[in-house]
C-alpha cells in the first residue's frame, strides 16, 4: 500500500475543533487507501509559553532541560489527534520521538536527525493504524535524553519520517495554500506555483520565504521526497493541490525565473581604502565569524593605483552595531581609512533553475531597475539565483519590476 | 551518603516563583549533606486542562493516549525545576518515568508501579547531581508506552523512588503542614500529630483525609519508608517538621485513638423483610458489584420470627440512585417488602492502633453520642478503627464530641 506523510503546524492544531479538522484531512487520505503517518507541531502559542518558563527559570538555561520541557508540546497534540482519529473510527496511535526512535545529534535545542527506524511505524501500518508522530523532537541515544530540532523542526521531522518509511510523498499543511512567485502582500499579481524544484525552494527558504524550514528542504532534496505545501484550512472534502516541491526533472515547463524573494533584515558596511595586502580579508572576517556574525554579499573594488581597495559586505541588520564595533576595534590591524554603514537596505533575489541555461538573465534586471531609477549597491550571483542590494525604500517597486520583467504576473 | 526523597505537589510548583522556592528547599537538604531525588507534580491546573482536552476530543478517549497527553505536565515541571536548581549552582537533571525507568502495569490511567531501577539515579548521585523525577508517570515496558498512576499518583512515585534508592526518608511537601487529629475547619482544637503509624494513616486516607494517596501509604508501609507530611509554604531556611508516618514501633506514646475521620459522601439503603434464605445476600450484592458500586457498612437484623430480616448497607452518595434502581429491578428475585433510603447520612470513624490493646473504646463513643441525642444508624468495627453512621446534621457535633472524648483536643 502506498504510504503518505501529512504534517500539520501549530495553527492547524491550535484547539480541539481544529484537531478534529486535521483528523478529517487524515480520514480522506486513509479512505483513499494510503497508510498514513501524521506529524504534528505543538498547539500554537504553547511552545512560546514553554520557552518563556525556561527563560524565567534561568536566562542561561540548560538546553537539555529546555528540550525536555519544550518537547512536551508535541507530545500533547500527538495524543489528542490520536484520540480524535479514534473517535472517527480510524485506528491510530501516538508516537513520541524516543519511541520510534528518531535518533538525533546531542546539539540540544537545534539537534540534527541522524537516523529514523521506521520499522515500528510500518508494523502499525500492517495493523491498519495511523501513526501520529510528535514532530520537532527526537532522542540522543547515547545519553537517552530528549532533543528538539529547533524552530520549524516539525517540517524536518515530517520529511525525515517520509524518507524513513519510503512515503510516496510528504504533504506539509500550513496556513498558506502553497508557494508563491513572491509575497502576495507586496505583489497582488503574485501567482501560486504548481511546482518548484528542490534547489529553488532551498534558495527561497534561505532568502526569507518562511514557508518551509531550510533543513527540511535539504532533506527532501537528498532523499528525493516529493513534498507538497498546501492549506490546512481547505475543506477536508475538497482540498486544493498546493505547490509540489520536486526534482527539477519532474518540472516540464521550466521558467527562467521562478520566484522573487527579498530580505529586509540586511545592513551594509563599506570599508574605504583598505590596504591591498595578504591577510587583510582574514583580519576583517575572522573576528566577525568569531562573534557569530554571518557575512553575506562581499564586493571588493580595486582602486586606480591598485594599492588599496574599497570593501563592501552585508551582515544581518540585528548584528549591524556589533559588527561596526568589532571592526573599529581592529582598525589599526586591518588598516582602513573609513567605515561607512547603512541599515536601510534590502536584498532582492531572483531564483530559477532556468538561469543555468540562459545567459543575460541578471543583466536584464540591472537595466530594468536602472530604468526605474533604482541604484544597485551590490550584486552577487550563483548558479540559480542573483541578488541585488538596494535602498529599502525601493523594495516594493523593485520586487514588482522584476516580477513583471520575468513574466511571473498572474494573467 | 544518606539519601532523601522530596515530593512537591501542583500548588508548590504552580509558577516559576514557587518552583524557585522549591529549589531553595532542595538546596537546604543538599547543603545538609543529602543525596536528593525530588519528585514533582504538574503545575496546578495543568492536569485538569490536559484531561479536559482529552474529554473534548472524545468522551470515550483511549486511556493510552490520555496517558501520553497527561504525562506531559510532570515532564514540564521536572525540566523547569532542574533549570532552577542549576541557576542556584546545584547540579541537577530531570528524569522522565521512561528514562529511569519506573516500570508499571498497563492499567493506563491508574497504572500500578511494578518496579523501579534506581541505578541511574544513584549514578547521578555519584556525580553530586540532584535527580528531578517527573511524578505520576511510568512506562509499560512490553509495549513501550507511557502510563500514569491516577490522581495523587506523585505521592506514590515519591515513596516508590524512596524505596528503590534506599532513602532514609521521604518528605511529602504539600499545602498543609501535617496530618491533624481531625479536620481543623470543623474542630478548631484539632492538633497536628507528630507521628502517625502507617496502619492508622492508611485508614485515615481511605476514610477521606485527603492528605496522601492510599497507595502511597501502602507502599511506605510495605517498604518501611519513614514519610513526612510537611508544608511547602514554610520558609525554606526554617522549615517545620510536619508529621512523620512511620512504623508503630517508632511511636513511643501510643494514643488509644489517634484521629477522627468523617466521610460525607455516603448513602444508606435499608431493605425491609428480606426473606431469610440461602443466596439472598448474593442476589443483592452481586448486581451492585457488577455495576461497580462499592458497598461499605452492612448490618443484618433478624426479625422476631426468624423468617425474614432487615438489611441495611451504605453506598457512595453518587451511586445512590443507581443502586436503588438496580435493587428495585431485582425486587422479585431478592424478595423484600420495601426499600428505604437516606442520602443525608455521614460516616464518622475513630482510628487508633491503641484499640488493639484497649477494650470498650467504641462503647464509650456510643454512650457519648447518645448523651448528645445523636442516633446511630449503623456501626462497623475493625482492629484499629470503628465507624458509626449518623444523620448528616449531627456531623460537627459528633466529630467534636469524639475528639474531646478521646483526649485529642489541643491544650
Amino acid at each position: 500500500m502506498a504510504r503518505l506523510v501529512m504534517k500539520f503546524g501549530g495553527t492547524s492544531v491550535a484547539n480541539i475543533e481544529r484537531i478534529r479538522n486535521v483528523a478529517r484531512h487524515v480520514q480522506r487520505e486513509v479512505e483513499a487507501g494510503y497508510d498514513v503517518a501524521v506529524v504534528v507541531s505543538a498547539m500554537s502559542g504553547k511552545t512560546n509559553e514553554l520557552v518563556g518558563w525556561c527563560t524565567d527559570a534561568s536566562k542561561l538555561y540548560d538546553k537539555r532541560e529546555y528540550d525536555a520541557v519544550v518537547a512536551s508540546g508535541e507530545q500533547v497534540t500527538s495524543g489528542l489527534l490520536a484520540i480524535a482519529l479514534q473517535e472517527m473510527g480510524i485506528p491510530a496511535r501516538s508516537w513520541q520521538g524516543w519511541q520510534i526512535p528518531i535518533k538525533t545529534s546531542d546539539a540540544h535545542g537545534s539537534a540534527r536527525i541522524e537516523g529514523i527506524d521506521g520499522s515500528r511505524l510500518l508494523e502499525g501500518f500492517s495493523r491498519k493504524e495511523v501513526a501520529v508522530v510528535a514532530g520537532f523532537q527526537g532522542i540522543h541515544e547515547a545519553t537517552g535524553r530528549l532533543t528538539t530540532l529547533g524552530r520549524g523542526g516539525s517540517d524536518t521531522s515530517a520529511v525525515a519520517v517520509a524518507a524513513a518509511i519510503g512515503a510516496e510523498r510528504c504533504d506539509i499543511y500550513t496556513d498558506v495554500d502553497g508557494v508563491y512567485t513572491t509575497d502576495p502582500r507586496i505583489v497582488p499579481k503574485a501567482r501560486r506555483l504548481d511546482r518548484v524544484a528542490f534547489e529553488e525552494m532551498l534558495e527561497m527558504a534561505s532568502l526569507g520565504a518562511k514557508v518551509l524550514q531550510v533543513r527540511s528542504v535539504e532533506l527532501a532534496m537528498v532523499h528525493k521526497v516529493p513534498t507538497f505545501v498546501r492549506s490546512s484550512f481547505d475543506d477536508p472534502a475538497n482540498p486544493q493541490p498546493g505547490t509540489l516541491i520536486c526534482d527539477e526533472e519532474d518540472i516540464v515547463e521550466q521558467q527562467v525565473v521562478t520566484g522573487i524573494a527579498f530580505s529586509k533584515d540586511e545592513a551594509q558596511i563599506t570599508l574605504r581604502d583598505v590596504a591591498d595586502k595578504p591577510g587583510v580579508a582574514a583580519a576583517i572576517f575572522v573576528p566577525l565569524a568569531d562573534a557569530n556574525i554571518n557575512v553575506d554579499m562581499i564586493i571588493q573594488v580595486v582602486s586606480d593605483d591598485a594599492r588599496s581597495t574599497d570593501l563592501t559586505f552585508t551582515v544581518p541588520g540585528a548584528d549591524f552595531d556589533r559588527a561596526r564595533a568589532i571592526l573599529e576595534k581592529s582598525r589599526e590591524q586591518i588598516g582602513f581609512a573609513s567605515l561607512q554603514g547603512a541599515s536601510d537596505v534590502v536584498k532582492i533575489s531572483a531564483i530559477g533553475i532556468g538561469m543555468r541555461s540562459h545567459a543575460g538573465v541578471a543583466a536584464r534586471a540591472f537595466k530594468a531597475l536602472a530604468d526605474k531609477g533604482i541604484n544597485i549597491r551590490a550584486i552577487t550571483t550563483s548558479e540559480i539565483k542573483f541578488s541585488v542590494l538596494i535602498d529599502a525604500e525601493y523594495t516594493e517597486l523593485a520586487v514588482r519590476t522584476l516580477h513583471t520583467l520575468y513574466g511571473l504576473d498572474k494573467a
